[in-house]
């Protein structure tokens, strides 16, 4: 099986916080990522494709095909913003694991027209925290 | 799916040394990795963990749980060490290969206690090689 | 001259903003960097310092000290904070230039008590982009 | 599972350009990428492989091994090259696609002979673009 | 003294060849780097600059302006080039020494215009190899 | 001016020890990197040197020739070793000060044979600890 890679970036801040849940449960389960002005990464997203391998172009996906939707649904969306003013997220918390959910959704509709298929996800908060879905 | 990585690292020396063998056989089959006074390394794990994904906080494990188990089980234990002196390692090589696995069979009580299962983990020795565990 | 470069990270949100201006020249100067919501970054800063070899110990500066001294006045600070919400930065931007030339005249006091010396400050926003002081 | 991973680089010009197509095609097809003179990259490789783990020597292949069969089989052969020039792509375009289907191919053999099996194959052409083979 | 750093990149082909040689001696020269087909390299180029710290601002130049100078004067001209083709490197060897003396000097006007002077210019054609220019 | 630099890789084992200080001291003063079975790292160190520019070959100093000499000087002689084992450190410690010393002092005469001068020379045992030398 042949997948394609493209890695992109987004600078957001966020605050992990559930509206719904008293401020000492907040700061018990989010620690310092609850603080209320929030905070920020330099997030860094990686989404493997796959689809049908053109022999005569010798491609699975134009690279670049691949680079403008990410950059229409994700950077564009995400990049110098603070996510949790985002619709995506204006009910929920802005988990790694939320946003892989929320940014893998977003994908579906403009992956499929494009006639590629979600392989793999994975988001990364810093050289230290990932996320990774592999829709089944 | 959804699995969450945390990434460690731990300096630690070592040397490839199998005392059943002579001397010989060791320099052949380890070559410069069986220098008597060994050598050391920059060790970093990867390791990535799944469970069950809790909609209301939004996460599969907290991050911070995941950390300290690390902490305790791989770094506490083989940071700022000779390898060769642990007792994981009295009676075994050192290769990649058995860190790997060992470091595997150790984080599986903690990690039954916490509820999360492990996925993979990959340890690299430096930049160039790496082993990847992924139990069945 | 012998220099100890220790690196520290930090997780932030901020907005470049100056209160004193209209909004347009704020989205003027500062563009996306502006955002009301602000953004994020993990900020990377190198600090380079120098003091006396001393010879028994092998040290310019006993890197654990310095450690301490970082953590102190730079990641207990500003981690998983929004730095606008600082005092060190309620009269200000919170450009690179500010924020390196913050750090810096904070770290002075406590490293004229170690007997070091400052001798580059390197504040990292992203990959792309740094500041570098270098005190005369 | 347990698999070793070497990780390998190769610093190379190419040319994205299908014989058989007008120039306007390759151009629409492949933009910037068919300019004439060629374009190059520091192309790094990942070669991920299985086999019986040896209990006595702890490995499931000597790294010096595997790190011969790829110096031979890919540093040796693309290193410092065009890659249009080389026998492997005179008939196909030179895609990361092909270059990574290529390569799988040519270690087949070296692989077998070693009682290795190839288990991923990722190549790389920038920090941004990646391909990766997975042969079932 | 305050200096802003840019980070950008390029990839391009080129040969290391002086015309006025005979092959032999381009080949002692420059070893494998004078392969006739040439080969390539991710080529990154850290540029730093300095200029009238503007306290209102808190900037010593909007990193947004440096960036768009750096795409014209260097991206635009070299990224998915032949090095050996440009007008630049007509009647020159492509070693990074002459092509950081070339950007330095291409960089002199707009820099100018931009009431910036350049400090520091590191080109990196490998994780391996780096070429830094200090104008006096 | 132009410096070139090289950058090198070393696996080393050490231990932080004085052996004219009590044991409490060498724990006191250098913590867990006195665990007496040692500990290791991953070595980087950079190399920059200048030299007079030869506009014919377009170099200051043949890159090549720079990395053999750190090869014979540096990687034969410290990776994959213990470098308490090592002559130049028989009666020494073995902190990142002492071996940047060391480095530079046996750069010297080959430097020199080969027409070039070291400008900077960058140790890091790891991402956070890096010691700088610079030559008056």
């Amino acid at each position: 099986m042949l997948t394609v890679t493209r890695t992109v970036e987004f600078c957001a801040a966020h605050r992990l916080f559930n509206p719904e849940w008293p401020d000492e449960k907040n700061l018990e389960v989010y620690g310092r990522c609850s603080n209320p002005g929030g905070h920020g990464h330099n997030y860094t997203l990686k989404v493997s494709v796959t689809g049908n391998y053109d022999k005569e172009s010798g491609m699975v996906i134009n690279v670049t095909k691949l680079r403008d939707i990410l950059q229409k649904e994700v950077v564009k969306k995400f990049d110098h913003k603070n996510l949790n003013d985002i619709d995506d997220f204006k009910n929920t918390v802005t988990t790694m694991e939320v946003i892989a959910l929320t940014i893998s959704g977003n994908l579906r509709k403009p992956f499929s027209e494009a006639g590629i298929k979600l392989v793999k996800l994975e988001l990364s908060e810093s050289d230290k925290n990932t996320v990774t879905l592999e829709p089944k």
